[in-house]
């Protein structure tokens, strides 16, 4: 198993600004840090990494100095990002506060669109591979939250992941309606429909969500899935790991088979009855077991 | 199955530069990166993915500008590592050339450090919940190349992954034996020792390298492992993830509990007889089935 404690919140929200690459201001700041980085000589050396160690802890910054903290923060908060995609992290419950910073930029500096997007095309080569049968049973499994739908605006209004997770603003968020697609995973479902594949989409939501979320994925552009699955009454509670693959169990003892699967949570990808391939979306600002 | 395609050549070196961060002319840099990032105004805007797509795929540098090229691939080349880091990329056989000063960076410029430390962080304090009973049947797995030792010299004179696996000349660093450690897997190893776990090192390297591996190991600092566990004829041409999986569940068969499981490569870590968590260590070099 991968982590004990369960918390409900599936996800969504989009206030992305993508700044064009390298032009203007950006591109010449890139271009000073590339210049004086590589006049940096190159040392051979080995040394023992307590110290370092230390520096990777999620202590509070006791350096008043601009400079330190922000680079020593975004040093720590990307190897932390990078625990978290992984999984090596395991269960956490909020962005540490010292990497709030850090999550706004990669989630609106233009990082979050390019990681997600990379995926997208990922995926979209293997679902090219597949010899899609005209029978119906070659499927595709989409999560929702954060994977079809982004929350973004939720949590850019909620400190990007700091805060805990509040069922009644998270379901305040939910009921209007108004999460965008993730652009790159419409594309990307507009790619396997158009292969053939029955789609399949497994929220942790509730059923009680059914026609909000209904609503939502309509207004963000989505449409013709064979089937939305949400949380039963008999799954509160459950973990998502453990209800997700009992559904992905369902659908292939109907006889599907679930080539590929989408979803920016492990617990979307994991446990039983996974997909031949899966699909990590990024996702930095929650985690859910 | 994550891929089809084996290629034997599992690891090893280490030609580490690590900057003390924040300071001298590595902080002014990222001061002004970070003063013109914040002079940027913030947009919302939701713009239709394909043109960015484009930009993530491995075209060849079209733009002659400096400027240009750095920024877009390094934009590319930190999507790709995510990419191959969360196994989305599935099967890849060299770094794109285009990521070859990116991976450089990230190697030797010290996020490789800071990503594989804050790995062993979460791996130490999983490893501290564990209940270690005194007889002997609480497991650690190790992988070696990329994981204990660090091969980063022998990829550093070979284009940081960007080259073709070279069976020879592969075969004669390892018979050097100068590998040094990965510090931040000597550390965990150790702490995993005091804390009573019986340590496995299970290595896609075969049976004809046990004394030069284990000549290597102790170079870099290794004891008291209980097994060595290599490829054995009867190996050869199986993919990693069935090797590993078919001697984990070996390890299982004989009463051991794998709490843990550290490796570099999906298939370290993935398949069956998997540990109770997995410590996925970064490695944007090579790709092993």
């Amino acid at each position: 198993m991968l982590a004990s404690k369960f918390h409900l919140h599936n996800t969504v929200f989009a206030t992305l600004y993508f700044p064009p690459m390298a032009t203007g201001r950006y591109a010449v700041a890139l271009l000073i840090l590339t210049l004086v980085s590589k006049s940096i000589s190159r040392p051979i050396i080995q040394t023992t990494p307590e110290k370092l160690l230390k520096s990777t802890q999620p202590d509070p910054i006791s350096d008043g100095s601009r400079v330190r903290s922000v680079t020593g923060d975004d040093s720590y908060c990307d190897s932390w990002r990078y625990s978290v995609e992984t999984n090596d992290a395991g269960e956490w419950s909020v962005v540490p506060a010292r990497c709030e910073e850090y999550v706004e930029e990669y989630i609106t500096g233009g990082r979050y669109r390019f990681d997600s997007e990379m995926v997208a095309v990922d995926a979209s080569a293997f679902a090219e591979t597949v010899n899609v049968s005209a029978d119906g049973m070659d499927a595709w499994v989409f999560d929702i939250d954060e994977t079809l739908l982004c929350n973004v605006p939720y949590y850019a209004a909620r400190g990007f992941g700091t805060e805990k997770y509040n069922e009644t603003s998270w379901d305040e968020w939910v009921d209007l309606a108004e999460a965008p697609a993730l652009p790159a995973s419409l594309k990307l479902y507009k790619e396997v429909q158009q292969l053939g594949f029955t789609i399949f989409l497994l929220t942790g939501r509730d059923e009680s969500q059914r026609n909000i979320t209904v609503k939502n994925l309509q207004y963000a552009g989505y449409s013709n899935w064979k089937k939305l699955i949400l949380r039963q009454e008999s799954d509160l509670g459950k973990l998502a790991i453990v209800y997700k693959s009992e559904r992905r169990k369902a659908l292939e003892d109907e006889g599907y088979t679930i080539h590929g699967s989408s979803g920016d949570q492990w617990s979307d990808l994991s446990g039983f009855a996974i997909a031949a391939l899966s699909f990590k979306l990024p996702n930095p600002m929650y985690y859910i077991a």
